[in-house]
């Protein structure tokens, strides 16, 4: 059984805070902590009740396995209906670009924790996994972005911090998203980086300033903005189609 | 003020068995309501906060505006932050197809009322705006349903019934959306019904056979999925472009 201090700790990483501070975070299902393992992600401990413990033992290996009953796990888990499945993982540090030649991904200040998982694993599903982070967007190790970015987020390479520097960083043509944007046809035959705004306040005046093209999904004009996530997708198939 | 019958029957709309009842629903916001009115939807009373009262009376023309407090205002709406407007409305009888020639879309068991909004939304950017949706899907007249297609809702045809009959009745070529479909460029040049079934569950065996082509949106094969939304997105996309 897990000890109260255990139990502590692992509530804590409910908030971003101590994720920050431990440097760790957690996921819950089967699923997902079968592709953390598959990506090489480094779990510390799998937690599992005891219906899910012979699963949690087959798929952890090495991986020491920690018994909760119900209502440990009810503590510790952020889900109103906790699968049973819980792993105590370290964050990586920001790895290195991985495609440096190929198309890379910027959000600018997608606060939605469901919003940019379901981005990220759009991101994944083309291929483009560079992925550029204002400050304000959500945190990638919330609990929500990781169960809707599904498995995508450790196959990508994430870096969080002040855009613009990104931006100028990464040395590279810059495209934003923009309803007045040109043709989005030019994303067929170039590469670089290209920035997603916030549906509410689309993308800043800083990061615009260091955009050196834009473009626009084409519409009947009848519809004020689309979503994010759909948006994202739409160009992201644009990009590699 | 409200009264307590008042109170009580815009209450009970929060739940789909009184909307259907009454055949009525509750929109919340000045925008929405703003495009409600410009879409012609039909809205019994418009009902303000104090502090909404001047800009609702002027949204409002000659529709009654009633006023509630705070606590009223809370009792009656189904967000946790009210915006202080909301507008009682009737139900529209399914109308007649719009544009019989054009492309349709088709919904089967989109049961996250967030997620069914934001295609609809989607649907109408590309301006395919006849929607079929099966008896599984979510309410469209839930109120995440609502907030998520923004106005979208009020200029689409949209039928909820039994979809094997609708897709039969629709008498044209069905597209099922399918991770081992064919290339989605076939969407270019044909017209039909484009089906896309839910993420956890696909589209069913029922609807399945009554398809006649399947399309697939490429990918590089990593990644499980794309969410229903997302997908939706880029082959409404693919069909119009």
């Amino acid at each position: 059984m897990l000890s109260a201090a255990q139990i502590k700790h692992l509530t804590s990483l409910q908030l971003k805070k101590y994720r920050q501070k431990y440097a760790e975070f957690v996921i819950e299902g089967g699923k997902i902590l079968a592709e953390a393992l598959q990506e090489g992600v480094e779990v510390k401990a799998v937690i599992a009740t005891p219906a899910q413990l012979d699963k949690c033992r087959l798929l952890a290996g090495n991986i020491p396995v920690l018994e909760a009953d119900e209502k440990q796990m009810k503590n510790i888990s952020s889900m109103s209906e906790p699968p049973g499945i819980l792993a105590w993982c370290s964050m990586r540090k920001a790895s290195e670009m991985q495609q440096p030649d190929g198309w890379q991904l910027a959000l600018d200040g997608i606060r939605d924790p469901g919003n940019l998982g379901t981005i990220i694993r759009t991101a994944d599903w083309f291929g483009v996994r560079n992925i550029l982070l204002s400050e304000d967007c959500a945190d990638i190790y919330n609990p929500k972005t990781l169960q809707s970015s599904m498995g995508s987020m450790f196959r990508c390479s994430i870096i969080q911090g002040t855009l613009t520097d990104l931006l100028r960083k990464a040395n590279k043509p810059v495209f934003a998203a923009a309803a007045d944007g040109d043709s989005m046809d030019q994303l067929r035959t170039a590469s670089g980086v290209l920035v997603i705004g916030s549906e509410s306040h689309g993308i800043s005046e800083e990061v615009k300033r260091v955009c050196d093209h834009s473009v626009a999904i084409p519409g009947d004009g009848r519809t004020e903005s689309l979503n994010a996530a759909v948006a994202a997708g739409i160009l992201l198939y644009g990009m590699v189609n």
